[in-house]
């Protein structure tokens, strides 16, 4: 990340653009239309100077002293996140974790739309998960290149990650969320996030005493 | 982050170090026994340069060379973490996300041990989920304060968590992992860390192209 070299906003910024949706959001639903940067900074633990100056990339919303009209600024941020439509996932592993991705509900209001859950188990394979009917990783291919997706998960055990991944650059995959706590090799132009809750914990207790 | 005024080290070093941690383990599990920090910075996509820039906040490891001791450096980093030992783990919320953790099997040999599922629902309460008895919310408190835990996951719908963080704080919890897709209100002193998938996939939308 970021993939493009062309691309002149810092990818440090497009990052944080997902949390100050997410915070903006959140306060479009407690009925409020207009915030600061102080406000959602606070929200955010982020400093109102650092909000300023990575929405700035993007224009200018709201003058300052008058504040954000948080509509328009959702909507600014959802355009820029490219969140104005609905983006197709596919989730490899239908095991607990991937049963659980494949039940949430909360994706559908911020842009993604799971839509297909595969796993290599023939045992897993045909059987009812949530809405969707697990489907053998022999038609991963087919179905995500036939789709035009460019999304997904991948909630397999580590040492089939790769493998899976692997797959999924084959199939036309440009964005790999990955749950499996392993580091995955793709070739340029394929982004891979990670999402390891061992690694967050880790970090915290250096901090903490021992009891 | 960090809570702790007097520490020297970077909070974004120490950050790191899990994901170093990680990948050397994996190594270990290859067979590997000594490694480089230009190995170590492929795997991860750091450079080698910033891997001996960190590390060298704990002291010398193996020297310019002949590499990195692959035990020794994984201990060490354990210990800088505090991972030799294993923090017990309440985790809040027994739905679909709270289960699937619970029936994860791979904190333990990380340094963490899954020891409570606590739920609101009274439905909940009671009923067996992998190896756990999910417990009232009126246990948390004495639960995590007589045993001294000091983490917990939150698992829990949005609109539910900033309350159940508050009785964590309450129960003496200085780090939360937050699985809810709300920023939390949390005192001085006490650390929380997020997941939160869909902002890692906006991340990335930003820099897909439509299809």
């Amino acid at each position: 990340m970021p993939p493009k070299i062309e691309n002149r906003i810092p990818d440090i910024v497009i990052g944080r653009l997902p949390l100050y949706l997410r915070a903006l959001t959140r306060l479009k639903q407690e009925g409020i239309e207009v915030t600061s940067s102080h406000e959602l900074g606070q929200r955010l633990g982020i400093s109102s100077a650092q909000i300023r100056k990575d929405l700035s990339h993007f224009g200018g919303f709201g003058k300052q002293g008058t504040g954000y009209q948080i509509d328009f600024l959702v909507d600014k941020l959802q355009n820029v996140l490219k969140l104005d439509r609905h983006w197709k996932i596919a989730v490899i592993g239908a095991g607990n974790l991937g049963s659980a991705i494949s039940h949430y509900r909360g994706f559908s209001d911020r842009g993604f739309e799971i839509s297909w859950l595969f796993d290599a188990d023939p045992d897993k394979v045909g059987t009812q998960v949530d809405r969707f009917v697990v489907r053998p990783l022999s038609e991963l291919k087919d179905t995500l290149t036939k789709n035009h997706c460019q999304i997904a998960m991948v909630a397999v055990p580590a040492q089939h990650a790769q493998t899976v991944a692997n797959m999924l650059v084959e199939a036309g995959i440009k964005a790999i969320l990955n749950y499996a706590p392993i580091n995955l090799t793709v070739p340029e132009g394929v982004m891979v996030q990670y999402i390891d809750p061992v690694v967050h914990m880790q970090h915290m207790t250096y901090y903490l005493e021992d009891k």
